[in-house]
Parts: C-alpha cells; structure tokens; sequence
C-alpha cells in the first residue's frame, strides 16, 4: 500500500481543470476520472480550484461542490489534494478553508485578494492569516503569481513576517518569474519552508536553483515528459533533460496561441479526460479550432510524448 | 412630489459605502441613514455595490441582503438606485442582476471581470452581454476602471460593438483618466450613450468635454462642494467652479494619504453616518489616525464646506 | 510693432519638427518657412528639439545647428524660441543649454533621463538642477512626459523641492494625464509657477481648470481649430468651444492610427511646410499611405478647418 | 600563447565601468587596470560601453575615447572586446559601430531605441539592420533588456526575422527574465545563434537551459564566485554550483539596497580598481556608505570569496 504524500511537496503536483459541461455548468462526475488519470500518471498530489481550476468564475457553492466531490474521489486512494480557498472576498476563503480542513485536505493554498490589492506586505499577511486561522491544523500556502493579481510584494520578506504571524505557513506556491527572489525563499529561514515552483515551461531552471516540487497546469496532460524530465535531472544527464523541456515549450507556446485556457481543456478531451470547455472570460475552442489543434499537436508528436 | 430621477443621469450620483459594525460584520441598519443622507444633500441617486462599496469584499448572499435593503429604504422616495452586480464569476453577476432588475434598479452596472482579464472587445462584450441579459428590462452601464481591473480596452470600440449586441446598453461609468477616449464615447453612435464620469477630483475637467452626470465617493460627504461646483459652472463663472475644485483636490490628497477606502468611511462617520470600517484588504483607521484626520479636515476647512 | 511673448506663457505654444531631406538628412532651410508659417498662424513661441522634434533621434551637432538655425529666422520677429535641451546624457544637456541661453532663448525645457530613470525626486532635481545650472539667466521648464519617459514622479513635490534648489524654475510643461497633480502644480506655491499643458486632445478640460498656455504639436498645423477653441472658452461659449476640441480629436485619432509622427510630418507637406519623413525608430508613411491620409484628412474636412 | 576568443562566447564576459574622476569626468588611465583585472581573474571578453558603463550618460566623443583606449589597452593580449553603440540616435550608433569594427572588435551590441520604441519586429529590424550596416564585417548583437527600455518584443521572432535581414546577426544578449522565450531562441535556427545570458543572479538556471555564455556586471569583481560556480556545473555538481550563484545573489541584493551603481562602482575601488563615482541620474554613494557598504560585504564574507 502506497502512504500519502507529505509535505514538502516532491515532483509534480497536477492544478487541475473544473470539469463543465458543454452549457458551462459543473460536471462533477469528471472528476473520478481526472483523479485516476493523474494516478495513472504517477501524480501524487491534485491542486483544485486555483487558477486552473477557474475558481474565479466559480459560485463559493460551486467551490464547495467541486471539492467535497475531490475528497469522495480520493478517499483512501493515492493522491491527496490542496485546495486553493483564495477570493477577493476573505470570509468566502475562510469558508473555503474551513471545508478543505474538515475533508483532511493535505493543504489549503491562497492567493491575495486582487480588485482591492494589499498595499503592503503588513496587509498582506493579515489577509493571509485571517484565511489560514479558518483552517488552524491544515499547512498553508501563499500562491504568489503577480502577473494575474498584480499583487508584487517581495516574496522573501513575506516568509520573514508571515513566518511569525502564521503558525500554519508552509510555504509559497511561487509562479513568478523572479528567480533571484525564488532563491532567497527557498533559503529562508534555515530553508524550513516550502517552495513549490509554478512556471511548467521552465521549471528546470527552478530545479537547477533548487526546486523540489512544482505545480502546474501542464501536469495534467502531460506529466510523462516531465517525470522523463526529472529522472534526467536528477541523475544528471542535463541534455535529456533540457529536450524534455523543449517539449515543454513547444507544447505551452501551441497552447498559447488559442488562448491557453480553452485549449488546454481541448487537450484534456483528446487524451480521454472531458473537462469540457472554459467558462467566460476564457475562451473556449470551437469544433474548427479543436480539429486544427489535435493536427498540430499531432505534427509536434504530443500524442506520442505522453503514451504510458 | 419629487420625480424619480431617469437617464441619463444629471448631476452627482454617489458610489456609497457598504456599512460594517466594527468587527466588520455587515451592518444594515446605518442603510436608512445613508439615504436621508443623501437626500439632504440633494443627492437623487445611489449607486450601491461598487468599488466604494467594496463589493468585491462581500459574499453574495450580503450584495443581495445589501441591495434589498437598500430598495426598502428608499421605495417611494426621492432616491433611486443603480446596483453594481460585477464579478469575477459571471454566474454570481447575473443572480444579482436579476435581483435588481426585481427590485425596480434605475439601472445596473458591472465592471470587468479582472483576474482573468478579457483578451479583446469580443471577449468583453460577451461578458457583458450574459450580465445584461439577466435583467432584460433594465439599463446596463459598463463601469471601466482599468487602474483596478487592469482591462484597457478601447471604449469607443466597445460601444461601436456592444451597441449592437446589447439592447439595454446604457453607456458607460467611465472611471479612466483618458479623456480623448471620453470625448469619443459622450459623441459615439450620435451622443445616444450616457457616460457619467468617475473621477471626482477632475470632475471639472470632464464637464467641459461635455459630461452630464458623476459617479463618485467623495458625493457621500462632500455634496455641497460639487453642487457649487456643477451650479458655477453651468453659470459660466468658471472661477468658483474651479475654486470648488480645489475644494476636492485637497480633499481627496489628504484621504489619500491614508489610504482612502478606510479615511473615507471615517469621514462619514464624522458627519454622522457612521459606516464603520473598511474589510481586508482595505486598511482602516486607528483611533489615533482618525483624530489626526479630523484635525487635518477642520485645517482644510472641510467642516465648514459641507454645512447645509 | 509687436512685442515678444513672455512668461508665463499664454496660448498656443508649437512644438516644431525637426525638418529632414528625403535621405533623412537635416533639413534646415526648410526653418524659415516653419517659422513663417506660425507666425501666419498666430502663434507667438516655437518650442523646438522636443519629442516632436524628434530630438532623441539627432547628433548633438544637429540639435546645435537647428537651434542656431530658428534664432536666425526668428531674430527680430514676432516669434519667441524655447529649446528642449534634455538628454539622457547631462554633459549634452548642459551644453545645448549655454548655447540657447547665448542664442537669447526665451526659455529652456529638459525632460528626465529615462534609460536610467532617476529613482526619487532629489536625483531628478540633481539633474535638472545641473542643466538649468549652464544657463544661469535663461527661465527652466522641467518636461514632464512619464508615457515616454518612464519616469512617473510627483509633479506637486517636484515645484515645492525644486522651487528652492533651482533659482531659474519656471514651471513644468506638463504632459501627463493626471489632472488632480495638475491643479496642484498651479495652485502650489501661491500660483508662481507657469504650468503649460502638453496634450492637445484635451485641453480644454486643462483650460476648465486653469491653463494658461499649451504646447503641443498639433498647433503647428491645427492652430485655427485651437484658436477658435481657446477664444470660444474665453466668451464662455463652452459648446463651441467643446466642437473644436472634438475637431482635435478627430484629427489626433485619425494621425495615430498612421503612428502619428510620420503622419503629422506629412501633413505639415499638405499644407505647403515639407518638413520631410521621420527617422527611425518612427516611421515614416509611404507614397500610398500619404495619399490615403490626404482622402481622409479632406473627408474630415480638415482642410477647411485651418484655412485661414 | 592564449588564443583570442571566438563566437559564440563561452564563459564569463565583463560589462565594464567606465571610469570616472571623482569630479565626474572621464579617468582613461583606469582602463588598463580594468583590463589587467579582468585577465588576472580569467575573463577573456569585455563588454563596454553598455549598462554598467553608463554608456546613457556619456557623450558620443566619450565614448569613442573611451573605446579607443580599450583597443589600446588590450592590443595583443588575451582579452577581446565588445563595444555596445547603441543609442537613441541612430546615427551616433552607426559611427560608433564603424569605429569600433575599425578598431578590430570581437563583436558589436546594440540596445534599442528606448525614448521613441519600436512599435514592431519591423521597425526593431531596420534599426538593428541600419547600425550593423555600418560594421558590415563584425558580429552584431541585439541587447535585449525590456527592464530598462521598456521595448518587449518577442526574441523568438526577432531571430526569425532579423537573421534573414543582418548578414552579421551574430545572437542576442539576453538581459530577460522570459526563460521560455530564452529556450526558443537557443533552439532558432537549428541553434545558429549565440544567446548569452545577462542576468548575473540566475545565470545557474540559464546554464541549465543551455546557456554557454554569461554578460554582467558582477563578473567584474567577483568573477571566482561565478567560475566556481560554472566549473561545479560542468562537473555536475549542482549543490556547489547552487552555493555559488547563492552567493551571487546575497551580493547582488546588498547592492541592490544601495542603489546598485554606484556600490558597485565602489566595490572596484576596494578591490583595487578605482573606476570612481556614477554620474547621474545614477547616485553615488558617499564616504560613509562605502565605508558602510564595506563593512557589509566583509561580514557576508566577499573579500574571501574573490579572493585569488
């Protein structure tokens, strides 16, 4: 029998997509299959409700469903899963917080508020630490990605303040460019935290600074070019591994140019994982788009990347 | 008896304040004293629910108890009232605009979505489109705020677009210092579109492109300074109508200097509408910065400024 | 016999282009003709080597020849000479300076360094405090254009520091849109300083609040919209006034969609000034293009708007 | 005897200071130091007259003196040089370069227009185009660095066009923190271009990613911490070479909080090549922050870690 994960996070860990159907509403019974999928990749952690997850566009209600049926799927089973709680609204995340506790969540993760953005990093933490209070036994995670919440507070002093302020801070779940930044955090404090990183198409170079674990969206459709990119890394056969991340970055640079989101859940469809289409603001691929996209996926040798 | 103000709108709207006891639960009861307020002030219309109403800082189930309560207070009365129903989650917008639209809303209004942030007009229209359709019989103003939302997206070009695609269109809360592009909306598709301007301190400026109504904070406790303002100008004295500017400029500056939302509220409270604090991420004030800033506020005169 | 213009500056100031040979060679025969143009147009200063001047684009050298070029053509005249003298080098600065002030310059302007952008106000009046220093007896203008140059500073605090480090500070030419940090440069200091306004498109709404002068480059061309515009807001005729000023914004529109300064270029050749193309990185309009925008400036009915 | 170096460029290359007179004028004497330095600590390659050089700040004949004396200083040794010449103007930047390929240059490097940007891949091509058409037998390199010109354009499709258009187009420094776009343009053209990295403080992750050759400022005194670091690489030893570039970083952020140019102007003075002060807009530190800044750098235990 395999034991649960354990925090720090090591290798992949899959943000997954929120499974609608093709009207946009929740389609909960993907989810079973989106779980044993990620096993079958050799994923041992899911990260729901976060940016790829579309937690934006979802109701709290919708939240609340999508995790609670997360748990029932992973129940006994393999994989545990962090649940991204974050919200403009702090009393909606401490709800959220309180339920990822309540399921045995392996560790709730937040992102900060960013219509109203904390000015400063005082701000920041009491944010953090009203949501992280909802969940006192669950470890957590400030997800830092400025380039969707424009939120660019300095990551290392935030583990120093928050590091006092948060009995329950684990780490941050870092997608943010600035390595010099992901250094220092990653030696903070003796080294004691967490630093997951959060950019899939050049997570070498975090491994390389000193990266453990890493989370993305990638990792759902994609996971074995990554292992394949890991075991080079850490036998040191960088070649290798510097080709698998080219796979990478052909693979994300394709996505980008639908618009990513949508045809990231295209691509779901194509390898057997119905997620269905995105909700507004994404955009979702027509029937044209998808054809025309299997074909250049095909041209790349995506299939042929990620047959197990 | 007082007419029921209709659109386009004339003269000053103002964006409330969402009220809070002090431990930042939501506190209703202060509702009715906002609008006789308001009233008193000559203000005929409350736009509820907006930035200044830290919208983003509630849970749904509060925008709704907020904009009920709102209708109650001010049902037969001289105030009407326009919602701000915008959210990340288009789902959650369309519930509360079908709640106004219950209720008897003047009119809606929503801003972006602005985590994931719509890639184009296209994109954009479509967002607004699902919004407006959930209160069919009732006009639909886009609030633009791109310094909040970082959408910046042209505004001409979204009318020329959204004109056709969305039948209760109203126009526009335009809160965006690009006034080249307000000119083009107040003159777009024949002048039919109405687009009240949103930034308080200029308001001036914005007048002599041509505005007709404002949207904005400082109408909740400064009324009296723009109403000399509006009636100077129409009077051609431009000389007051700029005094009374200034009357603004110094105010806003010194809000600012604390961080505005948690000042503002303040400020109300010292005229006796007492609103509370603000809600994280928003910062409030202290007891000690409070009597700082009522000093400062008696320096500038503002107490004198506001006596009716 | 009429005098020459002085501080403040009142009206219409043209910032002129720098006249170039098809090859992209200087052009300064081409001055006298600029000069008499303006003089036609009634306008009283020539603001020359500005961002319209494309003064990042020339040698030192040339900056020299074209300003000892336009105080030939203006000696005796009606038409004052104020000559932008920043560089992102301050040795250049500083020597353009002594040489307009020997030239009998009316005044001299210098925008910030902005490929190493000075970090805080003292570093930013350092720097103009050292141009300014070469011409000890010519009036400064710091050129404030944070669009261009990056460098975004407070405006109000610059006057209060720079006012006393600076003995020579005449104001700030002001292109920037925020119009709270403008009334703030004209109210600071009890009104001492003269704060012309940059952004032709809406100038009206800086005369609402208080300008006196503009600089801008559309006056080269468009002066008699402009003139109409400022003297309809002088009688208080604020919806003819509002009508030129959408004149200009038409016209602005219509020049941007070419890139703008290629297209401006070509329009003072439209109407008998061949100022020639633009240097990279501007571009400059093609043969068709000309043709193209010539239709679309006639279908504006700009021809007839400048006909004097 | 030691060979000169080729293209591509392997291993560390200085962007060299250029030395100052504490009245701020240009010492030339310091240069042959600079040079002996860098031999001595196993650099083949100097950059000069880019951003370290403060290159913005000088004028052109300055810098023709300025790389006069380098070709002078270095004639016959083992050290090679590259000049950057770009500048706003474009004319500057062509007789820079046609010195410089003069003068026998391992390679020229130009920056973009930053005052006008380019507003496309076409127009940053004719630029690039029109500067290495004036060295047509000398290796021309893009400088990319968005940070500072604010010109962000893609890289990838820079290659793809401008290889075609510049017969010279030798690669692209890369001064970036887009590792994807890094990726593509090492893998362009079946890998045709020389792509060295410019970010001192995450050269590891470059180095991952395929990184050969490495530009920055630091490289100038403390170049033993970086071949350490590039030596472990080679080996495999990631854990030293992390050590290393750790280093690296606690240095860059310590003069960082100094402003940076001017501390590390400061740090050639300690460690014996007295480059002298910065020129604004770049502070310099005064007596007691070097004597401060010293202090600080002895306790992280720099002195040592160069030491050779």
């Amino acid at each position: 029998m395999q034991t649960q994960p354990t925090l720090p996070l090591r290798g992949l860990v899959a943000a997954t997509h929120t499974p609608f159907h093709a009207d946009g509403s929740l389609n909960l019974d993907i989810v079973e299959r989106q779980a044993s999928h990620l096993i079958e990749n050799g994923v041992r952690v899911a990260f729901i409700g976060g940016s790829t997850g579309e937690s934006h566009s979802l109701t709290v209600e919708e939240r609340r469903l999508l995790a609670q049926r997360w748990f029932e799927a992973t129940r006994g089973g393999p994989l545990a899963v962090i649940v991204h709680v974050g919200s403009n609204c702090l009393a909606d995340a401490r709800a959220l917080a309180a339920q990822a506790e309540q399921c045995g969540a392996l560790a709730i993760a937040a992102l900060s508020p960013s219509y109203f953005r904390p000015r400063d990093l005082d701000i920041l933490t009491s944010c953090c630490a009203s949501i992280a209070g909802a969940a006192p036994r669950t470890p957590f995670y400030f997800y830092d990605i400025p380039s969707l919440t424009g939120v660019n507070l300095s990551m290392p002093q935030f583990l120093a303040q928050a590091g006092d302020r948060i009995p329950t801070l684990a780490g941050i779940k870092f997608t943010n460019s600035d390595l010099m930044s992901y250094q220092l955090c990653l030696s903070a404090a003796g080294g004691r935290f967490d630093i997951p990183y959060g950019s899939d198409e050049w997570v070498l170079a975090a491994l390389a600074l000193g990266a453990k674990g890493a989370v993305g969206s990638t990792y759902n459709f994609a996971a074995p070019v990554y292992h394949q990119l890991l075991d080079a890394f850490e036998k040191g056969d960088i070649e290798t591994a510097r080709a698998r991340q080219m796979r990478s970055v052909q693979l994300v640079r394709l996505l980008a140019g639908y618009g990513y989101m949508g045809a990231a859940k295209a691509v779901m469809g194509m390898i057997g994982v119905d997620v269905g289409p995105a909700r507004l603001p994404n955009r979702s691929l027509t029937p044209p788009e998808i054809a025309q996209l299997r074909r250049e996926l095909e041209q790349l040798g995506f299939f042929d990347w990620v047959r197990r």
